[in-house]
C-alpha cells in the first residue's frame, strides 16, 4: 500500500507502459499480459483434469506460483502508477485482478480456497480491453451500438419469453406431473426454457399425448419467435450502418467506409478516463496532461 | 355482489388508484400489485418443491391465505369501483382474477383443487399492463406492430410447417415403425416437430439408414426454413421503423426517434376503454368524464 | 373410365363447382373437401394408435370406407368434368388423389397394403390450393417470390453445408471410431448434420477430447452460418417488398400496401391452366371460354 | 517427376482440357472428374460400413485401385501440363490430390494407413471449383462478399462467445462438479458451447437448482445472441445487393439484376493465375499467352 508521493518520472513511465498502447513498450506489455492471462486460464483448465493433475502436479503448482507472483507485481504497479489508487482498486477490473491473485496465497493457510483460482477466467474480459487498444474495436463498435439501441426492445421480448415459460411450465407441471420427471414447477419452467430455446437436452421429455401436443406448440413457438430478436438486431444494425446516410446536407451516395472514429488508447493517469480524442493533450474529464 | 349505488367520491378515488397510474397513489398501487403477483407466483413455485413444502408447510399455507385475502379484496374493489361491474367480471382479466383466488377457498371444501392455484401464473400477464402504464411500452409498440403486420405471412408459413411435419411424420412412421420408438403417427409427427424445430430431445431417434437420411433432410430443411419467419419479421420490423419516412410531405432524412405516441394511462370508469389521448378529459368511447 | 362425350351443361356445372371458387357452390365444395381431407388424415392418425384401434376398429373401418367412397366419387367427377382427363390423371394431384383412394380397395385383396393409406397425408398439400382460392394467398405470394429468388443462393449454401458435413463427418469417424458410436462414415456424417443444424439428439456424442474440440467447432460453425440463409431470405424478402419502389415514374413515398394482384380462381376446363386475370373471359393459354 | 521440356503442343492441349472449361473436352473432363470424386467418396463411405465391407470386400478393393490409378494419372498430367510444376505440387489442391492417392499405395507396404484414404473427402472442395467453371458462381459471389465484409465483426462476436463460454463453463464446473458429469473445466466449457449454440446433446445436464438457473440464463442468452451474426450478415448482404445503387452517376432506380461479372474459366499455364477477364488473351499476372 504505497503512500501518495509526488508523481515521479518512473511512475509516469510505468503508467505509460501499463495503461497505454501507443509506445512500443506499451504494446509489448499488452501482448505479454495477453499471453500471461491465456496461460493462466489454460493452467486452471489443465489442473482441473484429474489425470493430468496427478502426473504434473508439481509443474502445475510451480507455474501457478510464477503466474501469481507476476500478476501480483502487475497489480502493485497498477496501484502505484495511478494518482488515485482507490479508484482502480474499487473498479471492476481492480476487484477481478485482486480476486485472481489472492486465492493462491489463501491456499497456503486455508484448504479448499484453491477452487477460487477459477475467478481468473473473468480476467479474460481484459482481452477485450487489450484488443480494443490494438484498434480491433472498430468492427465491434457497430455491434455494441446496435445492441444498445435494441436493449429496451430485447428486454421486453425477454420478459415476454420468461412470462410465457412460467405459465407454460406451470401448465406442463399440472399435465405431466412427478411421474414423468416434471418434479416441481421450477424444474418444469427450466424444461420449458430448454424447449423454447430449441436446446432440447432430452433429460426430461413429455410422455402424455396432451403434454406432447403442448410441447409441440412450445417448440413451434420457440422456432418462430426467434425471429423477433433477430429482426430487431437486424434492423438496428442496418440503421447503425446507415447512420452517415442521415446527414441532411448530403443527399448523394453513401460512403462505404465511415471515416475512422477517434479511439485513442491513452488513459488519464489522474482520473482513469479513456476514449480521449486522437490528438488530445489534456484529459477531457479532469484537464490533467495526458503525456506526463 | 354490490348493488348499483350513485358513483360516490370514494369509489371514484378507488377507481383512480386501481385503474390509473398518473397519481402517486396509483403508481404505488401498481408497484404493490406487481410485487404481490410475483410473490404469489414464487409461493406457488416453492410449494411445488416437495422437500421445501414438507419443511415450511405452515409458513407457505399462511402466506397463501394472506395473498388470497389481498387478491380477494382487490377483486372486490375492482368490481365496486367500475360503473359496469359485469363488464369487468366477464373480461379476460376478470376471469383470471377470480380463478386465481377461488381455488384456495375451494380447497377448504374439496381435496385436490389446490393445484388450480397454478392458474395464478396467468396473472403474470398483468405485468404487461402494469409496465405499459409505466411507459415501458414504447419499445414494444414497434414489435407488436411488426408482429401484427406479419401475422398472415407467419400463419401461412406455420401452416406449411404443420403440413410438412404431418407428411414427413407419416413417412417416418412407415419407415421406422414401432420397434424404433415411432409408435404411431401422432408420436411420429411429434418427433418430426421436435426435429424440424431443431430442438432434438433425442428420446426418439431414427435407427434405419433410410430413416436417418430422411431425418437429415428434415434437419437441413428445419435449419434452412427458420430463415423464413426471421426474414419476414426482419423486413416488417424495418418497415415499421421506417414509417416516419413515408410521410409524403417530408422528403428529408428520418427522425431517429419518432415523436412520442399518446399513451394515456387513464381507464374510463364507465366503459373500461383505455388508450385515451394524453390530454383527454372525456372518454373517446362513451363520453364519460375521465377525471370524476 | 368415361368416354369423350360432348361438353354437356351438367359437366360444365360440375367443373364450375369442383375447379372454381367464385360461386357459392364452389366455395361450399372447397370447404367440404377441406373438412373431408382433415377428417381422413385424423382417421389415419388415430388408427395408427394401437390402443384406440383395438377399441374402435369397426368405427374406424366404416369411416374409412365412407371417406374412400367419397374421394372415389370426387376423383371420378374430376375426370369426367375436364375436357382432357389424361392431363388430370397424370398430374401431381391426379396421382396423389388416386394413391389416397386405391389402397383401401387393394386391402380387400392383399394384406399389408393398408399402410399405404398414409399416402393420404400428401393430400394435405391440396389445402394450399383451396386456401389460395379463398384469397389467402396474397400473403404467401411474397414469400414464394423471395424463396424463388434466393433458390440459387440457398442451393450453393446447402451444397457447402453438405460438403462440410461429409468432410467433418469423415474426420470425426477417424477420431472417435466405432467404440464411441461413430460406426461408419455415413453415420458419422449423419451425426455431423445433427450437430451442425443444432438439433443435437444426443444418441451419439463425442467422448475423446479431440472429438469434443472438433464438435465444438462444428457447433459454433453451425450456430454462426445459420445467419447465411437467414440473411439471404431477409434481403430477398425486403427487395420483394420494395418492388413497387422501383417504378421509375414515381419517385415519391412507397405505397404501404401494393395494389392487389390478379388471382383469379378460375381453372380452364380445357387445359387446366390457372391464374387467369381477374376479368378474363378466355383462357390465356388455350383460348377456351372460361365460363362455359 | 518429369523434367522441364519445351512446351510441346500436346501438353498445351492437356492443359486446356484439365485447367479450362471453355472447350467441349474441358467440360467433359470436369464432369468426369466430378463423377470420379463423388464415386471415390461414396466408395470410402460404403467401405466404412462393416457389414457391406465383409460382403463386397473384393469389389471395393478393385474399385479403389481403379480410382487410385485414375487419380494418379490425373495428378501426373496436371504436373506435366503446367510450366511450373512445383507451384502446383505445393498448392493446396496439389497436396490434397497427392494425399488422396498415396495412402492406397502405402497400404501395400504398411498396415493401417488405409484409413487415410478418408483424406479423399477433402477433394470434394474441388466441386466448388468445377461448379464455378460452370458459371454457377454468380449466386455465391454475393454470399462470399457478404461473408468477407462481415469477417471482422463475426470474429469479434465469436471471440466474445468463446470468452463467455470459458467463464460460464468454469462457473458451472464450480457449481455442478464431478458428481454431475462436469468432470473438469474443458469438459464444462464443451457443455457450455453445446448449450449456448442450442445444440443440447443432453449427455451432460445440470442437476442442482443453481446450475439449472445458470443453464437457463446460458440458453436464453444463446437464443438471443444468435440474432447478432444473423443481423450482421443480413445487413452486409443487403449492402452487397445494393452496391449498384451507390454509383454516384445514376440517381435512378436500381437495376434488379447486376450486369454479369467477368468470370473467365481460363487458368494461365505459366503462373496458374485464374479469374482473367472474359476476353483476355494474355495473363494479367505474368503476361503469358492464355491460349497457347
Amino acid at each position: 500500500m504505497p503512500e501518495k508521493k509526488p508523481h515521479s518520472s518512473w511512475r509516469a513511465k510505468v503508467h505509460e507502459i501499463i495503461y497505454e498502447a501507443d509506445t512500443p513498450e506499451g504494446k509489448l506489455f499488452d501482448i505479454i499480459l495477453l499471453i500471461a492471462i491465456l496461460a493462466s486460464i489454460l493452467l486452471v483448465m489443465l489442473e482441473s483434469i484429474e489425470s493430468l493433475d496427478e502426473k504434473y502436479h508439481t509443474f502445475f503448482n510451480i507455474s501457478e506460483w510464477i503466474i501469481t507472483v507476476l500478476f501480483s507485481i502487475e497489480y502493485i504497479l497498477r496501484i502505484v502508477s495511478v494518482k488515485q489508487p482507490i479508484k482502480y482498486v474499487t473498479s471492476f477490473y481492480g476487484v477481478i485482478d485482486l480476486l485472481s491473485t489472492i486465492p493462491k496465497y489463501l491456499s497456503l493457510i486455508f484448504v479448499g480456497t484453491h477452487a477460487l483460482v477459477a475467478f481468473r477466467a473473468i480476467r479474460l474480459l481484459r482481452v477485450f480491453r487489450i484488443l480494443k487498444l490494438v484498434r480491433f474495436l472498430s468492427a465491434s463498435n457497430h455491434l455494441v451500438a446496435a445492441l444498445k439501441a435494441s436493449r429496451a426492445k430485447i428486454s421486453v421480448f425477454m420478459l415476454a419469453v420468461i412470462i410465457i415459460t412460467i405459465i407454460l411450465g406451470t401448465v406442463m407441471y399440472l399435465i405431466e406431473g412427478k411421474e414423468h420427471g416434471f418434479d416441481n414447477i421450477p424444474k418444469s419452467v427450466y424444461w420449458c426454457i430448454v424447449t423454447l430455446t430449441t436446446v432440447g437436452f432430452g433429460d426430461i421429455t413429455p410422455q402424455t399425448p396432451l403434454g406432447q401436443i403442448i410441447a409441440s406448440l412450445i417448440m413451434i413457438m420457440g422456432y418462430g419467435i426467434i425471429a423477433v430478436p433477430t429482426g430487431i438486431v437486424s434492423a438496428e444494425y442496418s440503421k447503425q450502418d446507415d447512420k452517415p446516410l442521415k446527414n441532411p446536407n448530403t443527399a448523394s451516395p453513401l460512403p462505404t467506409h465511415p471515416s475512422k472514429v477517434d479511439v485513442n488508447s491513452q488513459i488519464c493517469a489522474n482520473c482513469l478516463a479513456d476514449k480521449h480524442k486522437d490528438k488530445a493533450e489534456y484529459c477531457y474529464n479532469c484537464g490533467h496532461n495526458l503525456h506526463i
